[in-house]
């Protein structure tokens, strides 16, 4: 089934357009977690990545059904090293063994004959001398498209030949995102409509019956007035929206990323899931162990508040 | 010592401006080693990752005495999962042992505290429970700026503490890289352009006794005209140009991205290097078993050539 559909089909099950960004950072973790797989380990990378995993396990058990997808962050793994990246793919596998979309956020970009490797890792086999694998196994990826399509082409080719997905960075979530997306062309274009413009026909092959592209669009929920205007701007793109809770984006401010259907999104959360226990709203409900617990709490309200503002449209 | 006036130290003492570029594709490697390692091994990633590995010590071995730094690109790692990342991990490592200097190649970009997360992974230390420990110990790291400041800053400051560098893409030596970099502002300016004026703003707070800020620049040598223009829009910005050889840039293109005084770039090439026995040039020299002395043959041919174009500016 297109990666499109596939994302629908969870939605519509769950009732739930939310991912869980699995960012996983060391001080998040349990001291309980982190105690027990570092005395037993000479290597402190290896006992990191083993928390981590084991941090990312109990998070997935507690909310896989409830929510359809994962999004872990790359640059959290990768800072552990091997022993991080392995984390990232055991991960990746149990999350696809929970029934859960897998999407790797690793925002990665090159010309094309380097695209096709990434491609070839996140996405899909890797050739080994005679017989062929997956690296990472991936549902999607998010890319960045400064080098414009040639650096996108294999990935949208493993869109249409595997089934698989990516979002391209059209305007991001953080505080200078506008340094250059927002800068407007001679035509009047600022350049994240350019970018709006391109994701939208670059996802013209790759339409499903849910109606929307598997190439879809990151747009951050931080700019709602810009998210409402994409949105209209790229009717058939799926958006994933970064930025919800953590960042400062609320429900009412995400609810722009859906279409008068109250579809063709995905709310990113991480900190606020994985750190529930934290937050003011569960103040007292919940001690660090139960993190797991916090989470699926966090989810459902997370749920309820973003399908209210849904139901509004 | 600044990375900026270590890189021109190297440069200087091997009369060198070139880097290799490590993209280890299985097919560039001579049978006789992958077969050593497939043949003993159930895990083919392993074995790809360890015939990569081999492949990239007996390349460094050739050429470390003539040639100032190695750039292996991360996607022809990744794609081997985590066993192509120890590959990656243990290039580095060998590179430095041998008086190299490490560009990963990686375009790596997120939003501020992600990009902390992936400074800490290829350029710092990784926090630990408690120690600290690099997790892959890069001397500069390749970066898209799409982002804006907030993304880059975390690199700029272990420019600043530890004395690392970062080249940032301005123009890309893609076909497509004119779709979004080429267009036109209102003020007149390239989106190109304005990415250039960024990464000399950038670069003021890193600049070394040599004249050059480890704030450096990617432009390709497929676009002379603007590389010529790019050098003295940046004048104290060093330009790393790919797309010399295989993708068509000679030596009296590449020679654009140097000043006056013939420095200021490091041009590199990664495949007329790596399969150098396979050139026109070579033709009857060598065979693929001899890889390496045939990239230390190109190695000096391309050295002679470029120094030459520096000699007439």
């Amino acid at each position: 089934m297109n990666f499109s559909d596939r994302l629908a089909e969870q939605i519509r099950k769950k009732n739930n357009p939310t991912v869980m960004g699995l960012d996983p950072k060391l001080e998040y973790i349990p001291s309980s977690i982190k105690d027990r797989h570092f005395s037993g380990n000479a290597d402190p990378f290896k006992a990191a990545a083993g928390s981590i995993l084991e941090f990312n396990r109990r998070l997935i058990d507690a909310v896989h059904d409830i929510i359809p997808a994962v999004k872990p962050q790359l640059a959290y793994y990768e800072m552990y090293g091997t022993e991080g990246l392995r984390a990232f793919c055991e991960t990746v596998s149990y999350a696809k063994g929970k029934g859960m979309i897998v999407i790797a956020d690793g925002k990665r970009n090159d010309i094309g004959s380097t695209a096709e490797a990434y491609a070839a890792a996140y996405l899909g086999d890797t050739f080994l001398n005679g017989e062929s694998a997956e690296a990472f196994g991936a549902d999607a990826l998010t890319v960045n498209a400064y080098l414009g399509f040639d650096g996108i082409k294999p990935f949208i080719n493993l869109c249409e030949s595997r089934e698989k997905g990516i979002f391209i960075l059209v305007k991001t979530s953080n505080p200078s995102s506008g340094q250059l997306q927002d800068l407007v062309l001679s035509d009047g274009r600022a350049i994240y409509e350019v970018m709006a413009d391109l994701v939208k026909e670059w996802g013209n092959t790759t339409v499903g019956e849910c109606g929307f592209s598997a190439v879809g669009a990151v747009v951050g929920a931080t700019y709602p007035k810009q998210l409402s205007e994409l949105r209209k701007r790229m009717p058939k793109t799926w958006i994933l929206v970064p930025g919800y809770g953590a960042q400062g984006g609320t429900a009412k401010d995400v609810a722009k990323a859906f279409d008068n259907n109250g579809m063709g999104a995905l709310i990113n959360a991480s900190r606020s899931l994985m750190c529930a226990w934290k937050l003011e709203a569960w103040k007292g409900e919940f001690t660090i162990e139960e993190f797991d617990r916090a989470a699926r709490a966090e989810a459902e309200r997370m749920k309820d508040e973003i399908n209210m503002e849904r139901e509004k449209i």
